[in-house]
Parts: C-alpha cells; structure tokens; sequence
C-alpha cells in the first residue's frame, strides 16, 4: 500500500493551528518561510514514499539478525539510512556550526512522523542519533563536539541511548554499570545494558554509544549516575574509526514487532569513554535527551497511526462487499464511523506533537520560560497519546480489514505490532502520566491553566460564528480546569498518580478539541470543520469519564490486598 | 505461567449473580445441583491447568503445518485434544440421547472460557465442533444425528464451518459455492471457502464439515443458500471413515497470532456432501449455530482476558523496581490501577457471558420467549464486549511487564496476538453492534426494557444499603434508557449504526455495574465490594461518552467525501 506523505496537512497546521507563523518571525528561524517549509517538507515527503516505505515489509519478514557477532541489518535498511543521512534529515534541527541545518524542531518533528509512518524501524536509527545529537551539543565538551557532531549529523556515524540494565527499568537510579577515571581524560566503562534500540549496525561507520554508569564516589540512586560516550570504534588521531572498543551485542531480543530495529542487549567491558556533562550529573544530560526523544516517540505513534489509516482507508475504497451505493464497504456507517475516527484522532495528536516541538522552538529563540513550561507541560501528553493513538489506529485499522487484517500478508497487522512498543519505551505511558501531574504540577498548574485560558479565549471568540463546536469545547477545558484544580490540591501523591493516566488523556481529548476548533475557524466551510464536528460530537465526549476516574482518588486501587487480586 | 482455573469466582457468580438456582430448579436441568457444577467445572479447570495450559507457548513458536497436503498440527496438540474429548467436554451440552451429558450451556460456556484461557489456538476446535453438533441437533436428519452426533461428542470426528469466501466475507449471501442433487440424497458440493478454522487435523479421524452452497434453483442472496454436512472421509456402511472425499485443503494462512490453530483455505470439488434443514434453508440452519458461536467467542475474549490478567499479576507480585512497601511493583498506583481495571472488567465481561448462556438454558427449559428474547439481545453484547475486553486486557498485561511485553518470551504478547481475532471473527463487532441496534430492536427495545427495569428495580432496592453504588447505576441505566428509546426511534438505519458501536460498549457498561451491584450485595464487606466500588466509580463513568457518540447519527459521518478523507 503506497504511503503518501500528509504535507497539506502540515502545511494547513503550521500556517492555522499551531503558529508556525511566530516561529518563522524569530530571528533564529527567520528563515523558515512558507517556501522553505513547504520544499523542505515535500522533500523530506518524497523521501519517505520512494524510499523508505518500501522497507516497511522486509524489516517485518527478515529481521535484523546476528551472526557470530557481527550485526546484519534487513534488506535495503543500509540504502534507507544513506537516503536520509544524504538529504540532511539527521541534522535538520543540529547546529549549522557543527553541520546541522539549524530548522525549527517544528519541522524535524514533521519528518520524523513521516519517516516513522513509511517504516518505523529503520526511523529509529535516526532517531536515537538525533537525541545524542542533542545531548552532545548540550553537554558535551568542544573537543567531543568537534569530533563527533559533524559526522552524526551527517549520519556517517549512528548514535544509541543505554540507559536500561534488567533490574534498573523504569527506575533508572538502580543500575549498576561502573566507570573508572583512567586519568588520561578517558574512564573505563563497564557493564551490560538492556533494550538498546539500534545498538549496533552494519551501514555507520562508528556506532556511539552514550551509556549511564556510577563513577566509584557516585551516590546510590540517580544523582551518583554520570554519562559516557563509548565509541564502538575508538577515533584515531584524524577523528577516523580506529580500534575497536571494548564493548560487544551479546545477543538480540525475539520482539511482537520492530523486527527491523535491532534491539540489542550490549556488554561494556572497561570499555573506553568520554565524559558527557559533569561528574554525576548524567541524569541532567540524559533528559535532555529524553525529553526530545519523548516527543520524537509521540510522533511514532502519530506516524504509524497515519499509515494504518491510509492503509485501511485504501482497502476500504477497494473492497467489495454488500450493497452499497459505491459497492464498496467505504459505505458502511460502521465503516465510516472507524475510518474518520482514526482521521479525526490521527490529526489531534498530530497538533499537539506539533505544539510541543512549536513550543520547544519558542523557547529556544525567545529564552522565555512560559514557553518552556509548555513545551514541558505537553511532551508528556504528546508521547502518551500519540503512542496510544498508535495503538487505537492501528487497531481500528486491523478492524477495517475484516478477516483480512489478522493476515500478515496485508500489513495491517504489523503496524499493530510496531506501533505497541511505542506506549512503553522511553518512559512507558504511565510514566508520562505521573510527570503530568506530579514534575509537571510543581507550578502549581500554572502552565496548564494558561494553556486552558487559551483554550477558553479561542472558545469564546469561536461562539459567535461556531457556537455548537465552541461551546462544547469550552465547558470541555472547564472541566478539565476543576480537575487540574483537584489534582495540584492533592498532597498524597497516591492521589494524583491514581487517575494520572485518564486525567494525561482526557486533557489530550480537551487539547484535540482546541486545535479541531482552530482548524474549523479556519476552514469553515471545508472538510477539516466537517472533521472537527465530528470530533467534537463523537469523541471530545469521552473527557467527562476520563475526569471522573481521574479525581476518584487512591483508596479503591489499594483496598484489594495483594492476595485479594488473584483468583 | 501457570493457569489457575478462576472456579471461586464461577461458583459466586452462578449463586449470586447470574440465578443458576432458576436453572438447577427446572426440571431439565435439575441435576445441576451445587455440588454437581463445583464437581465438574473443577475437573475441567484442572483439565485446562495441567494439559491446555503448557500448549499454549509451543502452539505459538510450531504452528501448524500442511507437508504434501498433510496437515500436522503443533507439539502436544493430538494429546490436548485427546483430553478434551475424553473429559467429555465438547459433547457436555449435548443431547444425552447422543451421547451427550445435557448440562446447562452456563456450564459448558465456564468449561470454554477456562479452556480459551489456557490455550486458545486448540479450545477453537472444540468449540467449532460444538457449534456443528448444535446445528445437526437441531436441523439434521435423524439418521445423519444418528451417524455423526455420537462421535463428535466423543471427539473422534471434528466439526468445522465453512461460510466465508473471497468475495464473501460478512455479506454471506454473496457466495459462489454450488451444491448439485445426486439424485440418491446426497449432493455434490463445490467450492472455495477461505478462513476455515481448524479446517483439517490429525488426530480426529474424520473431519466433518458444514458448507454453506447454493443449489441451482437457489435465488440470489441469502435465501437461496443450502447447508451441506461434507465429511472429509465419507463414513462407509459401518459408520466408519470410508473412502476419501473430493476435498481439500489448499493452504494454510499467515496469521499475526493464533498460530497453533490451522486457519484453512478450503477447496471441495464436487465432494459429496448431505443436506442439513430444507433446501435453500441453509441460513436459519447456520444461524443455530453462528449464535452460539458467537457467545462462545465472546467467552474466548474472556478467558484470554483472564489469562493476561493472571499473567500479569503475577509479573507485578515479583518485579522488584523502584521503593515500595513490598518492593515489587504492585505497590505503584499506575500498576494497581491497570491491575484493577483488568480484573474488574474481566468481572463484568464474564458475568455478561453467563448471563446469557444463563438466557439460553432458560429459554431452553421453560420455552418462554421472554428468555429467548434476552439470550438474543445479549449475544451481540456478550461477543463484542468480551472480545473487546480481550483486546484491553492483554494490552494492558503487556503494559504492565514494561519493556519485557514486548519480548515474545514472557507470553504476553501472545494474548495481545490471538485475541485480536475474536473481535473479526463470527461477524465482526461492528456486525455485533448492527445487529444489536436493528434485529434486536425489532421488537421496539422491549427486550432491552425488560432487562433495564430489571437493574433498575436491583439498584432501587440497593440504594437503603449502598446508596453511593446503587445511584450511579440506577442513573447510568436511565441514561441508557434514553438511548434505547432514541435509537428505535430512528426510522433512518444509518443514524442506528453509525453510534451501534459506541452504544453496545455503554450498554455492556452498564450491565457490567448491574452485575458488579448484585456481587457487592452478596458480599457487602469483601472483596467482591471493592471491585464493585472501584468500578462503579472509574470505569461505568464511560458510558455517558459512548452515550453521546450513540445519539449523534450519521450526518457527521457522511460529511466527507470518499475524496475527502484521503490526505
């Protein structure tokens, strides 16, 4: 099923919904006009359909594999990665001192969902190394900046995050991988990391590992953990891949899906490294890295969603069956009922991806803190409801097919598949709800409560012209008001934590609802205001359940004893 | 991870929930005392437990084969079947005039669900053999009951259905399969059927299957379709496996899960074949069947449901992962909140299924059509909200194993795999939901009015003793009601279906707080109460979204153009 890149859809959002318009009026990214967005875009679109969607099915049937210790990728994956290296989309969002195109990270954002809706294995690969792109060029030294950024950007070189060890999860402060000063600049690492996404290749010339571990007088738990950068190949005196490191793939994990992307467990074993960032202080460089990535998974979600829809909405243009007036089942109120809730979510997480990189652009060239407490307040939501709307479309998707998507030979299921490890890796979605309203809330849900005003003012000024989709969405941001209210007034964690997971996606439903209504406002008469009143009727609805498990409190989930929870 | 057979809750649930004592008190099923239904399901739920149960990994990792026409099926499964057959447990509803122990289908749908729990690619075959000898019990010729009903029950030959074709999948009426008298009371049948579950085995010694054919004066569409019993080997005159017949299987399908059972393309090419009902009467004769298929498969949902929470439970009481009271990760809100969503919807969802086996016997017993009217009415709510709950449940199990439920080893996945099946097979749910919202409403929703008053009167007479339950309920079922009545109200059919989905999920939403009611009255201070709370509170809540989704009709629907909802 050929995948088509949703550019109008991009374009329409950046000019109408998320105002690209004042990121292009910094001075930073002057140069992102319409133009210059469009082209890039369209390139970027071009990429993906050409190249990289037809890599989606070989990655599923013939996997990444390893043999005797070397790491062969699937089919065409080392063409796939070269088309993206060359045209530019590692480093679009990278320092131009360093290689980088300097874009908005608005726009990175758009082509990473693309690259993740043509083949979501192969876009991991980037991925990971954009995050390390980002952590380099925050922590790292000149020197490690020197050497090492301009060949990322330039994908000559891939990047890896380790930050998992099998007792260390969720709970990144228990592991207990070690490094060694050497007293030359560099420490010796050791240890073995689990579920390293792409931890190794056979298409970079170097694989760059950036690897959590304890200095010998670090503290127990997160603040003792510092970061290394252990090279796969040692770099020689001009910068070139020389000795190899130590460290190796010990084996690879047997995965429901993403059998494309090599997910690797790795052995360091006094591996030489390179400090990130200051003594014990991994933690900080590390979430400079998650919280993009974070973002960047929401956007997988969002992408994979994208292409189940296509694909479901193709077959159900083609097939036959029942009396219809098209003779196909695209008829069907059922049908129809599926195919335009998949559109309708797939273009509200997709703004609120959207918002969340235009908010991270703002704060970058503006330094303004309201800007970065909402870039911080939405990558929660967007990583948890993009991934779930991944999961929701993908699923759906199955369902359009009949009997024919629990077949593997049409594809829909592998986007079920794929799509499912998307809601637990970085930072599973429950981890996302207890940042929303715990780290999230320390403001005293000052930054969500902007957000709400401004929900609320576009609502007002929407009744006029829109009252029956502005007024739902307006008592919508007020009920999320009082439960944003509720939550900041809870001092038992237990409390907030115990509905965080309905409250993250019952604000998504509220935010899905502000940003149909600007699209409606936009387009009165056109098909994305017939898109948003089907939105605001049928699905904006859900909100009010999710509000009530949301404040039920603690007390119900820990009145079962453990022993009262199995048969 | 062992299956513990959940028979304290089937126990509770027939004493207090579902009135197996109405059962037990008929005269047909008076047999069925305390002591006999503790007896029995306890043997099948050691049955499942120490035979079904280590089926279910090597079903997955050796799928099913055809080697030069030959079908193998997986490691143990010949030895699965044995025990099946052997216990009795495919023939336990079945007329004891054929060897059948003429139980109540509350029992045999317990016996099902434990058996899908266990290892839902082998419970399949046996379940599909039920559905058969239900429709020959009802339809078939006495000499053909004569034959074939006593060995099927014995499990010595196998049942399958064969509706579906290529360009028929749930437009039935639309297939191609002819069938021709042979002038000496049998027929020729021939014909492609795909999806064919269980379509041949090797340790039955006859295949028997029921094909859907149309003869040559049958009349276009549904009406003129016959129904053909075609054995795979035509019984000689001892009633033994005689020659073979003109059928075949042509190939097997890739599937995403489900890998232990054979899913068969079928090819019969003038095999001889019998009828079973009247000529052209093959509809009514494959609709006996379908419907307890349907509650079957509903049960199937169920019990993988049940398997993935236990499955994740147990992950849960051992994951050792950041500070809590016991270590483990049972102890974090999120975790316990996803634990007691999944326990209280398998709850809800089994009790919906007992309910309506419960219907059944009833109907079968006293001959009141007010039975019949309530087993059909929960049918379609039964499948689709089981499935459904398979769906949620095991996607949940593979959420709370983190990054380990996404690896194929832990088994996890699996249960997210096969059940996605159920909610397309036996009539999608999106059929399910069609057919709640407009044959069960023939009756003007009197049947849904019954059931309404119904927990309305349980929740009125509730109210003295747990007012903050009973309210909620009482109002949920109001608001339901409002829905029924707007829905027969609509004389436009798509207005029905396009909110058929979302009504038939708040309907089950509804009965679920019915039940849970009725279970926290019958142990007001035990666990059982607990659960009822928690989801009266958190999850019934849900209804009033999908209750605004059923009453927003089909216009929005329609709004885009087939053009339109392209990108």
């Amino acid at each position: 099923m050929p995948y088509r890149a949703p550019i109008s859809d991009y374009e329409f959002l950046f000019r109408n919904v998320i105002g690209f318009d004042q990121i292009a009026a910094t001075e930073k990214f002057s140069e992102a006009s319409d133009d210059v967005v469009s082209a890039i875009l369209t390139e970027a679109g071009r990429m993906c359909e050409e190249i990289m969607a037809p890599l989606q099915r070989p990655g599923d049937l013939e996997p990444a594999r390893l043999e005797n210790g070397v790491l062969r990728t699937s089919p065409g994956y080392a063409e796939g990665w070269k088309a993206i290296a060359e045209g530019g989309w590692i480093g679009m969002s990278g320092d131009p001192e360093y290689g980088g195109m300097g874009l908005p990270m608005t726009m990175t954002t758009a082509v990473n969902e693309m690259m993740s809706a043509a083949c979501l294995s192969l876009q991991l690969a980037p991925l990971m190394t954009q995050g390390q792109i980002e952590a380099l060029e925050h922590h790292a030294s000149d020197e490690l900046k020197a050497l090492y950024l301009p060949k990322m950007m330039a994908g000559e070189w891939s990047g890896t995050m380790n930050l998992t060890e099998p007792q260390a999860g969720s709970d990144v402060g228990a592991l207990t991988s070690k490094a060694e000063d050497n007293g030359d600049g560099t420490y010796s690492v050791t240890g073995q990391k689990i579920y390293i996404s792409w931890g190794d290749n056979d298409f970079a010339k170097n694989v760059c590992h950036l690897v959590l571990a304890r200095l010998p007088d670090g503290v127990p738990g997160t603040k003792g953990i510092s970061l290394f950068l252990v090279p796969k190949y040692i770099p020689d005196e001009n910068g070139n891949p020389g000795v190899a490191n130590d460290l190796k793939v010990v084996s690879l994990e047997h995965k429901m899906g993403l059998h494309g992307s090599p997910t690797c467990v790795m052995q360091y074993d006094g591996a030489r490294g390179w400090l990130v960032g200051k003594e014990h202080g991994g933690m900080a460089a590390m979430f400079t890295m998650m919280n993009n990535a974070r973002l960047g998974v929401g956007g997988e979600g969002v992408g994979v969603a994208e292409g189940a829809y296509q694909h479901a909405l193709a077959y159900a243009l083609e097939r036959k069956q029942g009396k219809t007036p098209s003779g196909t089942i695209i008829d069907h109120a059922d049908v129809r009922r599926m195919l335009m809730s998949m559109r309708a979510d797939v273009f509200a997480a997709r703004a609120i991806m959207l918002a969340n990189a235009a908010a991270i652009d703002m704060a970058q060239a503006t330094g303004e803190a309201d800007w970065a407490a909402r870039a911080a307040l939405l990558t929660p939501i967007c990583k948890a409801f993009g991934t779930e709307t991944g999961m929701r479309v993908s699923e759906t998707g199955v369902q359009v097919h009949g009997g024919m998507g629990f077949i593997e030979e049409t594809g829909a299921a592998q986007y079920y598949r794929d799509v499912r490890v998307t809601a637990i890796y970085e930072g599973t979605n429950g981890i996302q709800a207890m940042d929303l309203v715990a780290r999230k809330m320390m403001d005293g849900g000052e930054a969500a409560s902007n957000l709400l005003d401004e929900i609320e003012d576009q609502a007002e000024k929407a009744r006029a012209t829109m009252p029956e989709l502005a007024g739902p969405v307006w008592e919508a941001s007020e009920s999320l008001r009082e439960a944003t209210e509720w939550i900041v007034a809870q001092s038992d964690m237990n409390n907030r934590f115990a509905g965080a997971s309905a409250y993250l996606k019952a604000f998504a439903r509220v935010l899905g609802g502000h940003y149909h209504l600007s699209a409606a406002l936009a387009d009165p008469d056109g098909p994305r205001a017939k898109l948003a009143r089907y939105y605001i009727n049928a699905l904006l609805p859900e909100h009010s359940g999710l509000l009530a498990q949301a404040q039920n409190g603690a007390d119900d989930l820990y009145a079962l004893s453990a022993e009262e929870l199995a048969v």
